[in-house]
């Protein structure tokens, strides 16, 4: 692999970008952003080594898809159309099943790896890019044996090489899940964040009360809009469905407050406890 | 001072301990327990330098009791009974209105501070306790006039000395006010603990999905039972509030969703991202 061509050099494509780069000194990455100034500050940080346009992936080794996932479906086909027969493409998308979907039966569909990252932070841009940030971390990969051989070799490679390990699931399985454990989280995260601002807006003192507690459960609200609105729009069924069991399991848990009924109050809190098994080893 | 009493040498009476033998070597902290076994590890962990009992406090120059703030309420004036008349009782109760109601009429009114410092982390118990722990975080300090002057003064310097920052509020605002920045946080993250627990338990394979998002999100849900359950029971009208008010915006937010109505998401997410300007300075 030599031209790799990274589109979206932000948080994740930014990081990506270093790690590859760091591994692989050969390879020349290409940035391609809709943004002139995202392009400037990712060669600015050095993340990127030239600035690109979506036509040059005619040349491309390998395209790496880091953009809301709205915009992946929307440009995923017109990419595999254009890059050359042994070309690579993969996405980084947190939804699997409308991107797949998107290129089922695209003549160049076995040049696609669909991949889920599960890595990142609060910040975006790419000033937000980090080294490291894909160390330790799990990445989804979606209907593997759609993809050529060679190709699979090649991306799994890329990827553990930076550190990540690898787990195969379906696209449905994967929307599923990943609204309990990531995207649930968000809308828990920003809601508080909504509910504490509402509250406290003209008392900026009382936020000298928050405490790391706090600023933990609320960290996610700082998490880009561009890039979850179309998040919890591709994968809406199933976000309802774990938002209605958390506002029930919220619901019971007032209800039990209200009647006084805090041994059970205790024992939602102590099954709760349980967590901590179960999260062993994330950080 | 000489001789402090901690009554309760867990993850705050026991980060107390370190810090404050740290600033002032020539104390003695004598550590009090229901439990023995606590008490030994406390002592093995050289938290405290001797054990003792209630009946002790009669010669005590400060007792800091870090209980559950039930408990607080119930033992706190037999122990301002014991003390001796130039004794310092302070507390670090998670809410302040039952405590401070608790002795409004005790003679010895004046030799008690309530205190709440703010800081903590999910761990529980001797263990957990740690150096450093209170450094750059807030001391809510609740009428401090109806504390002997003398006494004020030695308790807010061992606090300062120890990082502390300090606010004065009155015992109902701050109830008020830290059901919103700590206490909704924690049912929070509980019931989220919860939603993904039940939907998940026997798909372990799920957790793998789990990032350092979810991670930060869920981690209060570690915290103590013990605890936590006499802090809702004390707090419990401010605390409905402060779910109903929750559920609600996560109730609207997925109404919002149902309708498509993704420019209202776009909206929400934005207008939490405001978070991110009140929360610099905590971590």
């Amino acid at each position: 692999m030599k031209n790799i061509y990274i589109i979206g050099v932000g948080l994740i494509g930014g990081s990506l970008a270093i790690d590859i780069k760091k591994k692989n000194p050969e390879v020349i990455i290409h940035g391609i952003s809709r943004k002139e100034t995202t392009l400037d500050e990712a060669l600015a940080l050095k993340l990127i080594d030239k600035k690109a346009i979506l036509d040059d992936v005619d040349k491309a080794d390998l395209v790496i898809i880091c953009i809301p996932v709205d915009a992946t479906v929307n440009i995923l086909p017109a990419i595999l159309d254009k890059i050359p027969v042994t070309g690579l493409v993969i996405d980084a998308g947190s939804t699997k099943e409308a991107i797949c979907k998107a290129v089922e039966n695209h003549p160049k569909r076995r040049n696609f790896l669909a991949m889920h990252p599960i890595a990142g932070t609060e910040h975006s841009g790419p000033s937000a890019a980090i080294s490291g940030l894909f160390e330790g971390k799990t990445n989804i990969v979606c209907e593997v044996e759609k993809t050529a051989f060679k190709l699979q070799e090649k991306a799994l490679k890329l990827v553990i090489d930076i550190g990540m390990r690898i787990r195969y699931m379906n696209p449905v399985a994967h929307d599923k899940h990943i609204a309990y454990v990531s995207h649930l989280s968000h809308i828990s995260s920003f809601m508080l964040g909504k509910t504490v601002i509402d509250k406290e807006k003209n008392e900026r003192d009382i936020f000298d009360m928050a405490g790391s507690g706090f600023a933990s459960t609320v960290r996610l609200a700082k998490s880009s809009p561009e890039m979850w609105t179309p998040i919890f729009k591709q994968n809406k069924d199933n976000v309802i469905e774990t938002l209605e069991e958390y506002i029930n399991n919220l619901t019971q848990f007032k209800d039990m407050m209200r009647q006084n009924d805090f041994d059970a109050i205790y024992n939602e809190m102590k099954n709760a406890n349980h967590i901590k098994d179960i999260l062993k080893g994330i950080n």
